[in-house]
């Protein structure tokens, strides 16, 4: 049995965790869940999961959450409290399923307390890449990613030496302007943004995806993850969701991973590995005809994606620093305050002027990522 | 410095394996070859890769040869002499890329003579693929496939655990009449069967193709090579031959392996296997569009495809009677005596015919396979 911290229980890599292990009951369990605000939810999954703590990061919520469940389950507060829930409970892995740069102290904790990550929180990785993989060989704990991209790389790899890998091609679903014109990008709406093709997920992703800053991000990720330069990292386009990347090896040889577009499999997957439990997602039906398509992206008109690789190869903490005015750019640009066009430009102008360190240890990252943010709302409302 | 005999090594796996072996010289060495008739070519062989010794299927070759290189090298003679050489031969690996069920017994030699059979002759498994594991398992040698889908399929395999292995899914070109009607392969010619659309094979494996009897014989090597029932082993039409082939996990994920086709790279993973090496053949260029199809083959307009999978049911002989029927109505269609359907109707009067044993040993697989051609030259001739 594997005992799972889920961090973001109430969004939808928490909630598809929680499906996982509803239907895979005899090998995992939930010890803790932690949420935001969402206490009518989370009530819920207490009373489900039965887990042996929670936290909320909001304190009306945590106060409410104890009125209902807190003499059956320990209810922690605020950030600190999913840090001490994490450090507390005795677990195998911490699902992080966090939102943004919050997530890289969860990660840290969960691998300095000996847990293993379970990482979809791809701002981790963007921020601290560098120290959390350090962290994780130094602690000895693996860091599994369940986002569905990562998660093929990481299963391609299986049985394969690292020094024989030559290439790693990140497939993007394109978003919902990949036909665009640059002109129409300009004139783009949140209602139109919010609306992905195949994906379900959450709003800060949702605009990632249409932006393509979200395939940035990944190719940053993917950097740290499997020790790869950003040179040898490529990203095509490929709409119908199915092949959710591919590795290239130096003898020529490409491995692929393929399934029907369902985040639960990569999140499974990443519970069950290096072995497979049966489950009902995935699968695909060669019994009718289908195609597979794929083309280069096109930097020009998702300048997102050329500015994450521009960040990649500065290094030090300019991808923090990119992560930190994107987060603050899609809140702006969700709000109201910019166009679709600006969330770009305005990143562009906080990366070019942001104090800039060659090697940053974790406090530096996170003041990058405050100060990042700082001047990206003074450029949206201004 | 790895030793390898090439069997068959004027044909198109064996120039191609010495193609592999003489862009990585640092790490193989051929030190046995074998062909049929081939002495000029031969000869260019044994003063380019100087091997120790060659041996010729023909009296009247092997006599040439010992003329024109015999003080250098030790020039074996028939098939006993190719058996003879197989056993005598320091070597770590044997290139089976014989055509036919002659290359069975060369494969159990090389297993008892410790030696791995790196596999391009499919009859070999069609025939007898238990009796050949078993040897495998036996001797603790192994057997790694050098047929683009087999490798594939191997290759997709690498790091996971067989009992989570669900469906293996095989690629077909569909070779040269996918699109034909049934009315218009009654009349398909010789030439026409000869022009194969992707891969450059000698002529049995390009009619096989054109039949798609290779896909069942395929289906039925795959059957033994991953010890997967035939009713979990699917085909699909991919023209594009890009990807090799598919697995499909318990949990629902596809691995599958692509490249540009080249049998070279099947060749050198094989060689190089579980590493890798550089090569030129392979990688995909991802910075043009480009698509990959899918559909289901046509039983009814091939219906070879439709026979290997009931010998496969029916087990035995049956394979062995298949795979005999078929090199002979191969034969007789390339020579003029039968059309391109009489070839699966031929086959299948002989499998109906055969003297059926349940549990063959090697000397009946062997009388099967005579008795199945000398009843399929009976059939063709009146």
């Amino acid at each position: 049995m594997k005992k799972c911290i889920i961090l973001g229980s109430t969004g939808s890599i928490g909630t598809s965790s929680l499906d996982v292990i509803k239907s895979n009951s005899g090998h995992f369990r939930a010890v803790g869940l932690s949420a935001g605000s969402s206490v009518g939810k989370m009530c819920e999954q207490v009373l489900e999961f039965k887990p042996e703590a929670v936290s909320m990061s909001d304190s009306g919520a945590a106060y409410e959450l104890r009125e209902r469940v807190g003499h059956h389950t320990m209810v922690y507060e605020g950030i600190e409290g999913m840090i001490e829930m994490i450090r507390s409970l005795d677990a195998d892995a911490v699902i992080n399923g966090l939102v943004g740069s919050v997530g890289v102290l969860p990660t840290l904790t969960a691998l300095e307390y000996d847990k293993d990550v379970l990482l979809a929180n791809k701002e981790t990785m963007v921020m601290a890449g560098r120290l959390v993989i350090e962290a994780a060989a130094r602690f000895k704990k693996r860091i599994v990613p369940i986002d569905s991209e990562m998660s093929a790389i990481y299963q391609c790899l299986k049985g394969e030496s690292s020094k024989t890998l030559k290439r790693l091609i990140l497939t993007a679903s394109g978003g919902p302007f990949v036909d665009y014109s640059a002109e129409k990008l300009k004139f783009v709406t949140v209602k139109q943004a919010l609306n992905h093709p195949t994906w379900s997920m959450g709003v800060k992703n949702t605009i990632d995806s249409a932006t393509m800053m979200n395939k940035g991000l990944e190719v940053i990720e993917a950097r740290w993850l499997f020790n790869v330069p950003g040179t040898e990292i490529d990203v095509t386009i490929h709409r119908d969701s199915i092949a959710h990347s591919l590795v290239e090896f130096i003898d020529g040889s490409l491995i692929a991973q393929l399934s029907k577009p369902d985040m639960r499999l990569a999140i499974q997957y990443a519970m069950t590995d290096p072995e497979r439990l049966q489950s009902p997602y995935g699968g695909i039906d060669f019994s009718s005809p289908f195609s597979l398509t794929f083309e280069p992206p096109d930097f020009d008109r998702f300048p997102c994606l050329a500015l994450a690789y521009e960040a990649l190869e500065r290094g030090g903490t300019a991808p923090a620093a990119l992560n930190g005015a994107n987060e603050r750019a899609v809140e702006a640009f969700v709000n109201g305050n910019i166009t679709f066009m600006d969330i770009p430009e305005t990143i562009r102008r906080v990366i070019e002027n942001h104090r800039f360190i060659e090697e940053p240890n974790i406090d530096d990252l996170i003041t990058t990522d405050l100060e990042a943010k700082r001047f990206t709302s003074v450029l949206v409302e201004s």
